[in-house]
């Protein structure tokens, strides 16, 4: 197979992380007789030093015309502490994210059985829980029209969903919970929100359509609550934008470590692939930063973007046997890991790409 | 003293919790030689059935001229299946928080010794964590223009601060932590939200007044991830209506469960206590639900609204006695739990009225 791919390492320790899933990338093409091509591009804080803008139009061409992109990360602390800062890395990933039409944001949570102990959750809580989440994610808070007004002394931010935008994701929701336990759990604000209403009335204008799925809704609170109450109660949970953001993120301690999760963003467009872990600035250059959420995320790419099942499942194994043999990255140690297993980005790397080239 | 006391049952399992919480209230009362007079009156889905309005007028002026309230919960299963409903219960509640200018929403979280495996969490994660949230409960989301555009078609909700709101909440925040243990934790998605920013500026400008606290800023996301990853690296918390909606719930596993969680909604007039629980018809009028939160609601009444910390005192500590002899309810209870340890809603009542009388 011959596919294009760009990578786009972004910013803090996206650099080092994507690195990794490059190198898995070649080893898989040459294992498995593909021809992979490569590009990079810039996005966020770094791409805003280069040219003064968060995605510069270069980066966004060569997205569309790649078959797949490998994400890093975006963010600086910069921003964050400068409220009034006008143009920032997020901007970036925003636009990338609405320019690609990218409305699915797919999350699989899933517990290495390695990593039962890794987590602050008890293990007995934990083994089993298996949650595919479909973010939306080029709608709600994210997109709709912000301002300040009254003389700076007052901000808003519009919280918007079209019918289209929510069923399009929920539909997507639906069919993979065909392929999986057949149960959906749709999560909203219903009892206050007007959006979160007709987010409702839609899931439940489609349910008919999949009468073999068994829909929940759960308001965002009790949620909250319940994915750490009993994570094993969901299988496939669909969301808005910023619940699908806070929820993702929390569900993170299910898999023991938020440099675990892999996430891959589809729609209409080219599909990107990242980790759901950000930018990680406190750690950036030292090379401590757990890469296998990257090397999951080019698994994700390969079979949702290339259809290459065998391709994505050996890097899983991979991975696997890479904490079997009892190999962490410092995120996922505990007090128990010996000190030589305990390793570096590239260490952790190696150890991948030893078990591929096997 | 001389006090009077409302108590608004609401829906659901309320009736059952805030009669054993007044309960409390009258031996309280005789046991500290104190006044009590106490009225009733009616707030959510029995208020829209009785009057047709979710917080009938007379409701609210009994409320204005309590000296505090002792509320239950609100909500109803049927008007959460139904989007398109136009009286809602949640209206209630929500015009009862905005009329009494209830906009701080203190939500202490503290886990009692005894309850450690209760949680999800594991024991060496949670014992000693002691959160305070300040959820602000008059903005947001909550209260912003909402409506129906495009035939029908598309939803909105305005999210939406103003500085004067924020910065009364985190000032009450400020004030909390400098009596704990100086750190204060601001909640926010300003790498997104106007409204964010704005939040953040405020805190920002008002760091320099309490020189002796330590600010630290956290997007919803990382907070929601590290509030399970890691409770006790948090002491005070503030955060906006939605936002602390959602965490407040979630951290409800730290105590080990919801049925154990008090807050005092406090502002320009009344206080109105209540547990953060809801109106849980799967299990109403069984005489199972924990009237602990209830119990608990009562102790920051008599705290924070009459200033009788003696007598706030004597009820905390008669439930840590009470749990100390193991008597649990059923939402608390474990495997090793003997069955006749475990308590309906009455009986757990007296276990605490006895301990009182004592
Ligand atoms: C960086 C930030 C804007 C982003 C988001 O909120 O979507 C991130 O948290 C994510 O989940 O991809
Ligand atoms: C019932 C609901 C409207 C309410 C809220 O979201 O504020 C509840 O969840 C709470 O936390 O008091």
């Amino acid at each position: 197979m011959k596919k294009h791919i760009l990578v786009v390492p972004g910013d803090g320790i996206g650099a080092e992380v994507t690195n990794v899933g490059k190198q898995v990338l070649e080893v898989i093409a040459q294992k498995f007789g593909h021809e992979f091509t490569y590009d990079e591009a810039l996005i966020g804080h770094v791409a805003i030093e280069a040219t003064g803008s968060p995605l510069p139009d270069e980066t966004l061409t060569k997205m569309r015309s790649a078959d797949a992109v490998l994400f890093g990360a975006v963010g600086h602390p910069k921003y964050d502490n400068d409220p009034s800062a006008k143009v920032r890395p997020e901007q970036g990933l925003l636009k990338m994210r609405k320019e690609l039409g990218l409305y699915a944001n797919l999350r699989p949570i899933k517990l290495f059985d390695e990593l039962l102990d890794a987590s602050s959750i008890k293990p007995e809580i934990l083994r089993g829980a298996d949650i595919l989440f479909f973010r939306e994610l080029t709608g709600d808070v994210y997109f709709g029209k912000r301002e300040r007004i009254d003389e700076g002394n007052t901000a808003y931010d519009t919280m918007i969903y079209s019918k289209y935008e929510v069923e399009r994701i929920v539909r997507k929701a639906f069919e993979a919970a065909r392929t999986r336990s057949k149960k959906l759990c749709s999560v909203d604000k219903a009892n206050v929100l007007e959006s979160s209403r007709l987010w409702r009335e839609v899931v439940q204008s489609l349910a008919p359509e999949y009468p073999d799925v068994t829909v929940e809704h759960q308001f965002i609170d009790a949620a909250a609550m319940l994915l750490i109450k009993d994570p094993k109660r969901f299988d496939v949970v669909v969301t808005g934008n910023l619940f699908g953001d806070i929820l993702t993120d929390e569900a993170s301690q299910i898999a023991g470590s938020m440099g675990m999760l892999a996430s891959a963003s589809v729609g209409d467009s080219t599909g990107v692939y990242e980790p759901i872990h950000g930018s990680a600035h406190d750690i950036t250059g030292k090379g401590l930063a757990n890469p296998l959420a990257s090397v999951l995320s080019v698994a994700l790419l390969l079979d949702i973007s290339f259809g290459l099942k065998a391709e994505s499942e050996t890097i899983i194994s991979a991975v696997d046997s890479v904490l079997k043999a009892g190999f962490r990255t410092r995120d996922i140690a505990n007090s128990t890991t010996p000190a030589d297993k305990v390793l570096g980005t590239n260490a952790m790397g190696e150890q991948i790409l030893q078990r591929l080239l096997a």
